[in-house]
């Protein structure tokens, strides 16, 4: 039996952390899909097509790695895959109980999978895509941060 | 001396979370009003009167349980109610903190009465009228979650 | 009816942060129990009849609040004396999750008490009896978190 | 290739929550091997022997899933057995920290396996080998919290 | 060498648990910038100008203190003053984790200064800008908790 | 003036991530006192002696450092040394309530000094002596963790 995994997220951008649980996570399971959401209540700042293709292209040499989009509930998209776990970095506490109430809510939607948390390398304990934001917005350095094609990216649409 | 509690909030909508308090509560004092918050900031899914209706059908077989609605400062709220105790669930850390900060600040308005935090049966640990509206909103089962005219509610109001 | 709590705890010795709890507690039920845990696996610095003694000292003048010793499990002794909720204080994140366990691990023993978390004045937030215990080991001045009698003993136990 | 994933621990004794992160672990990986510490430092309550027997009896319906013992460096023991993986369940925030810093010391073994995280259900959330041990000395029921076997041999060891 | 430090925040508005931080921090250093984020994203409740204005009546008496608006970047506008530190309050749990994913973040900018944490009076643990301004909205006290001038302001401001 | 800081610990041994906070510190002060205490409770690892050495061993280049040995109440010690600022580190939120204890109880000891808590580089977050003596204990690498001359003595003394 192929073993299929989910990492879901916004990824508005990606960020070098996203990309180290992409790397741990691939290894553990026979494929990887990473899943960008269109749920968009509030405005990104990156369009669902340009954080696929940042995605697409930070892992275009990972094995077993596949970028698409999904919208709906996720316990749903999961189900849709046959995959058997859902993998959520967990960098912090603030992350720990937002994570297990989504956790224990898709076990609520007659799913079988299992969230599976894995731990960033411990430099990117404390990064996240909104401060990523944040600091471009004020003309900050996020160098080794995110891909350097996102890098690019943010100075265009941020600073002005 | 009849000791009144009273047990506040937004209720947007009432969880069997917030039911297995009330049923909690009412057991400790003489009376328990439930006080639902009309200090609306935000725009709620609910109107103030859904929100009380679902409410007064959810405890109608409790005894000495009121449901009512309340505007302005809590603690005034309390003062004119001549309550003992102000009620809270306290469901996982990130709770506490903001629960601690609005029970300092009762003390400061004058008050005499305690904040009194209860703990909900744990399968209600990671239950919040957010998740469910969120959850709701997107397709998903809550059956179990909120009371069943609730979760009909939720259906027609959030799906489309 | 008359509605007890019990109010249990080591009290090696009792704070001022204990008696803060007590204040509040007994405000809200008709009698409270405190209730000294004779259940010491470890060598207490004051014994069972010297913990004992300073609440009493430290409760007299307070109406309608017992200080009793008890053995064995906390839900068979609240059984015991038809109590309708045992108090506990909250003071940080830290005592949260103990807590939590604690009261949920009653619920199991066929008990129908609640337990009732109370927050202390925020002056006693960070006391607890070991650091009484520590700093006045070293020397240091515990006036103001502890009762007179108790500050006395704590010289003459600990400094050496 | 064939994945395996190591669930190690004291596991002193096993108790149903460590049954349910067994059972969700071997979901995800091809054989997953439960590895009871034998780096004793204090004195368990169950002898190495006791911990093993009971977990085997545990899992004896459950494919692909092993009881070994291991001692020395954890990192060391998972290189042996070329496994991919280790899991730990995560219950609380306080486990949150220790987990952290466990993984994070694994990682400078120059080991290439992950730490993978795994939820038990939520009515195991505030549950552990140290807490059943506490109720039982006490004589508190610890029935549903662990496998019946072991519920015996608590009330023989620790009752008296 | 002259030290220098910057305590940056919105102090909309100044709080006395910043005033608090203020006294602390003005000792260690000698010279202290308060320095008032122009960041506005959000529609603050006081304009700069009467945010500065509120910190400059306050500070009207502690020697070595400067109240000066910045905008951009805080490690820049570090850079540009030539200080050593960047004080902040630390209060709570809550605080921790936002307040270390910034200091990390200005680590990143090519930056030297250190972020400095102190802690404020613990009668300030739980108090805010936000929650202050929540109160009077409402029509709460928030005597004590924050200077006269800024108490008679948030009246006129926000209760209507 | 001169300001004097004093960075209290056990120092069980010396870890990277002490030297990483005795390195942030000295910046921010005229002089920087690493006091060893001497208040053993429990048998440390290694002799206040072998700490001290070690410690004057990590600190020999860096200016206005200095090593001693201080026993009793440390708000004590830093009177006698007319100190403004006690330094700790903060790495984690297990750290945090602690800590606020301590400097809380500091500030009862009629003292004027501040706790000031710096953090350090996010690779020692995690890092702990009792980790390193445990990891040593069982045969594991501590290299880059402790300094070389640490790393040798935790050999010779916990493996066997």
């Amino acid at each position: 039996m192929k073993r299929i995994a989910i990492y879901p997220g916004s990824f508005d951008p990606v960020t070098n952390g996203h990309i180290d649980i992409i790397e741990r996570g691939r290894q553990l399971f026979d494929q990887l899909i990473v899943a960008v959401s269109d749920n968009s209540l509030k405005s990104p700042t990156f369009s669902i097509e340009e954080r696929t293709s940042f995605l697409r292209q930070a892992v275009r040499r990972s094995p077993h790695v596949q970028v698409e989009v999904f919208s709906g509930l996720l316990a749903d998209y999961v189900k849709t895959k046959k995959a058997v776990a859902v993998i959520r970095g967990l960098r912090a506490v603030s992350d720990f109980e937002y994570e297990f109430q989504m956790a224990l809510m898709n076990r609520r939607q007659h799913s079988r999978f299992e969230t599976v948390f894995l731990m960033p390398d411990e430099k990117y304990t404390y990064l996240s895509s909104s401060l990523v934001r944040e600091v471009s917005r004020l003309g900050g350095r996020v160098r080794g941060l995110v891909p350097a094609q996102v890098e690019t990216a943010l100075r265009q649409r941020l600073r002005s």
